[in-house]
């Protein structure tokens, strides 16, 4: 092991300080380094400041915990330490130990912003697509619609978006037993505002809920349900476009793009999209009594954006971060407690730590380099999240250096806050891109121990396939039998509940090679232990473990991990494995 | 070698593109490896889109170019590649080549605000500290002065800065031909402006030039002298703060920080340097025609902008990039062709390609690498530019991979823009810091021949030493003999002047491990090889250069460059050596 820091409240003292604030920031020299002298470098109005760092304590098991003192003087203040030890002089940075000068952006970095609310922190997030969930009611078709019978494949092609099968509020409220059983305590509905497709990205109004998925009243029986539950409920608000059924798009012609040449900005070319032009102040007034609106009543508990990496950017203009943090003031104001999520589709750092979103949803950090450790060796489908390429093959070092490459340009509170993905509407199946059961379990095993809120797109817990994200858009088959998927969701979730190393605990690499990850995550009273393996071979040795350690297995059995005579821990090498050990300390 | 691009002239068709003009890009894939496909991935209103690359030719050594044409619909365009080889699937962003996804930070990128001067790329600077550089007259010295006698060694302590050794404007005039025979074209002299110490940042008035450097009239004088030679002149602005002696500070309490409890916020608590509010409008207004005045009366060709980090940084305000903008605005709109450098202690990367400051100082990307390869064994300093530790001792590995991890987040633009230094004024000399004139021209080629503004820092070229900012700044000592170090630096920069691959050629590192870096500097008529060495060792062996090429010695003798039955191509083992040859093909 190596010296560590991280934004975990193991290594901070606060993790929603004020401005003004001072706070204590941690470094852990392991047993067996020693460290004559480390530096805190801080950035203050610009300028590096730095500080000695003294030792504080040392643990039981020898780590050495050195303390420096950081006053919040901006509202991000970045910060990395210079470790000083007999191999020489490095920066310890979200990037590691570096021997040599890096750039500030991978920078820990602490956010004086209005943090995002607590109980984010312990969601674990269920997202529903209204149209395939569930269906209470039969309705009148309306006339760009085609019906299709629950259980029948879901369609391809140009016209899948007009394909409804009916799924509704009321259907969801039916069905909030199948989620408590999973363990789920956060509903994320993809849009519920009228549209002329399936999706209803396409809104021809904020105003109201689709008649089609039982209007106004099923949502407010919806929220009510689900708050009785003790649950949240967010919505899904698309702030780069609307539909072009939208009345704005006939009485407000400032609140888009038009061209002197004819026609108007849109999305990705889709005339059905006009773009918002979020230069307009009478727009922004507009959309923030939108995002008020639904919060109060019915009393959503806050909103993924779409589109948010497009959203306010065209051409010369980038109101980006303006949009967020109008949203974020305008949620905080009725809903203090309220959560904003984005949707990025590449690299959202730049984008966060900005007092707006709250976080992303993280295929950049978490999907794509799961996806590309744990791929079938054959596969259906030839794009990778929209990278046109087939989803490479990637060792364990390349994933954890993916994950690690985009959480370092991050604050840590940004990174527990966003999504982590197995898939989503929008992507392939898990179960079809890891090809089989054991490896969906050890794909859901790091989408439950990890850092960030896990978010399952329903079906995913029942095994359901597709190569397309229309394909994935199957209706979900209620009354198949229990799946092995099922079980292992339930009890990874259960896990995440009852450990709270999994929700607020510091991430350390133990190993990453090849077929295996091991990685340990740890809080204050806490030591996990977690190994994934995407197929089986040698055992593996472990050094840097606390010694003379016993090790009570979580999840996912095993043999018993022992210690060897050179005091290093083994573990078998059975796969695909997901496993999980408590440290006895 | 690998597949390459940078963003020279020889890979993007434009270096100052217009905003909806498009670029053509290229990739350069070496003989002996082969692209089955690459595709470009811009950033276009915030999406990735991706487009396939072509083959466009194969050249004499049979490198593969592919072309990729890319609009540019942003100001600023963050693109890289994806290659497909038989290795599998690459990126390839300014950071080289990667098996894993990385964040867009070291996206190359092209920007589409308006350029730096053209003559920028040409220049080579000339940092004149006018207090120590020439005496052309007696002054009466102010009460705050202590006088000092030409050749005494330059003061140390608290009151250093009180020391006048008498040096003004005319006497940098009665100096021209030195610096014309060193080969500089382009002077930049700290502030003239008056204070109370020898380096006036603490500037009284920005409305005159100093009495005690000959007052408005000299600098007219040596604006003239300047122009007549073809050169420019740039001066020194401080945007942060000004001296406590300003009348704004008595006469413009709303340009400061007062606060409420007495007292005013100032530059790192030094309280004869009050920081300035840049959230006042008035203070913009009047900024901006100080900004202009003197460029255009007597016409200086830019500034440096002093502390250009801290400015506009207080707390939760950040005004710094509203500040660059604002003086580019003012800058151009007198001189078109106008320059502006912002001074940067750490890491300017985030406050660059804003359409604000055209480049910085690159201490972090060029002088701390410098120095940690080319220290000397024993130092009398301990710290290392402002960071609490001795000059780290680093291979050429570590060296370049900092150089590039700074490189690799601005344009290219922005990078040659940049002023590459081997120390200043505000710097122990780099004599001092490698110990001989030997590494000092080790130093000296690398100054002169990496991508970037050289600058000098007056009186290296004598060899002058110092191990403190106070104590570098001895005063020039006309009349000693001709040093090595001079006609080291004038060769080199005669080599500069007269190929142009390495003023605007392209880079590619050929080799850097521990003792030695060796890289190309490429235009499309020139390939020149670059050799630096800090010690001798054992002779080199380069894989991958154009074969069957015979090499002419440009700089620095050795042994002819031979070619192995291998292929390869050999250089011998001389050392401390900096060398470069042009390919004949």
């Amino acid at each position: 092991m190596r010296a560590h820091h991280d934004g975990s409240e193991l290594y901070v003292s606060s993790q929603s300080p004020a401005l003004g604030e001072t706070v204590s920031l941690f470094v852990r020299v392991p047993a067996g380094t020693r460290a004559t002298r480390i530096h805190l470098r801080r950035l203050s109005d610009g300028e590096p400041v730095f500080t000695s760092a003294v030792v504080d304590r040392t643990d039981r098991a020898g780590d050495v915990w050195w303390r420096a003192e950081m006053p919040l003087r901006n509202p991000v203040t970045p910060y990395r330490f210079l470790v000083r030890t007999s191999q020489g002089v490095r920066w310890l940075t979200g990037a590691g130990l570096t021997p040599y000068d890096v750039p500030d952006a991978t920078d820990f970095r602490i956010v004086a912003h209005p943090p995002p609310p607590a109980w984010a922190c312990d969601a674990v997030v269920y997202q529903i697509f209204p149209d395939r969930f569930a269906k209470s009611f039969e309705k009148e078709l309306p006339a760009w619609a085609t019906g299709a019978a629950w259980g029948t494949p879901s369609a391809r092609g140009p016209n899948a978006t007009k394909v409804l099968y009916g799924g509704d509020l009321d259907g969801i409220m039916q069905r909030l037993d199948h989620i408590a059983t999973l363990g789920a305590n956060t509903l994320y509905l993809t849009p519920f505002f009228p549209g002329r497709s399936n999706h209803r990205y396409d809104a021809s109004s904020f105003d109201r809920v689709d008649p089609l998925l039982g209007g106004d009243e099923a949502l407010t029986r919806l929220t009510r349900a689900v708050h009785d539950r003790g649950w949240r409920l967010l919505g899904d608000l698309t702030t780069n476009h609307t539909g072009a059924a939208h009345p704005w798009f006939t009485d407000e012609r400032g609140f888009y793009y038009f061209k002197n040449t004819g026609g108007y900005e849109c999305w990705l070319g889709h005339p059905s999209l006009p773009k918002l032009n979020w230069g307009s102040p009478e727009l922004r007034h507009r959309f923030r009594a939108v995002a008020q609106r639904w919060l109060v009543d019915p009393g959503l508990d806050g909103w993924r954006i779409d589109v948010a990496n497009m959203t306010g950017r065209r051409g010369a203009e980038d109101w980006t971060h303006e949009v967020a943090t109008l949203l974020r003031k305008a949620v905080h104001e009725v809903r203090p407690d309220g959560l904003l999520i984005a949707e990025h589709a590449h690299d959202a750092t730049a984008d966060l730590d900005r007092d707006g979103w709250h976080g992303t949803m993280n295929y950049a950090g978490f999907t794509r380099p799961v996806w590309s450790w744990l791929r079938a060796d054959n596969l259906p489908f030839d794009d990778f999240l929209g990278v046109p390429v087939e989803v490479p093959h990637r060792d364990a070092a390349q994933t954890v250096a993916a994950m690690s490459a985009f959480s370092a340009q991050m604050s840590w509170r940004s990174s527990t806050t966003s999504w982590q993905m197995l898939g989503s509407h929008d992507t392939a199946r898990i179960r079809t891109v890891v090809g089989d059961a054991a490896r969906q379990e050890v794909a859901a095993g790091l989408l439950l121990t990890l850092p960030g809120t896990p978010m399952i797109f329903a079906g995913d817990e029942f095994g359901l396939t597709g190569s397309t994200n229309e394909a994935a858009r199957q209706p979900m088959p209620w009354g198949s039998s229990p799946s092995r998927a099922f079980a292992a969701y339930q009890a990874l979730i259960r896990l995440r509940r009852d450990q709270p190393a999994l929700r607020s605990g510091g991430l350390r690499w133990v190993h990453a090679e090849g077929d295996s990850l091991v990685f340990l995550r740890e809080s204050a009273r806490q030591t996990l232990l977690v190994l994934a393996r995407r197929r089986a071979g040698e055992p593996l040795k472990l050094t840097g473990l606390p010694g003379n350690t016993s090790w009570e297995n979580l999840y996912g059995g095993g043999k018993p991990l022992y210690t060897e005579t050179d005091g290093s821990t083994a573990i078998d090498g059975y796969g695909p494995a997901f496993q999980v050990w408590q440290a006895d300390i």
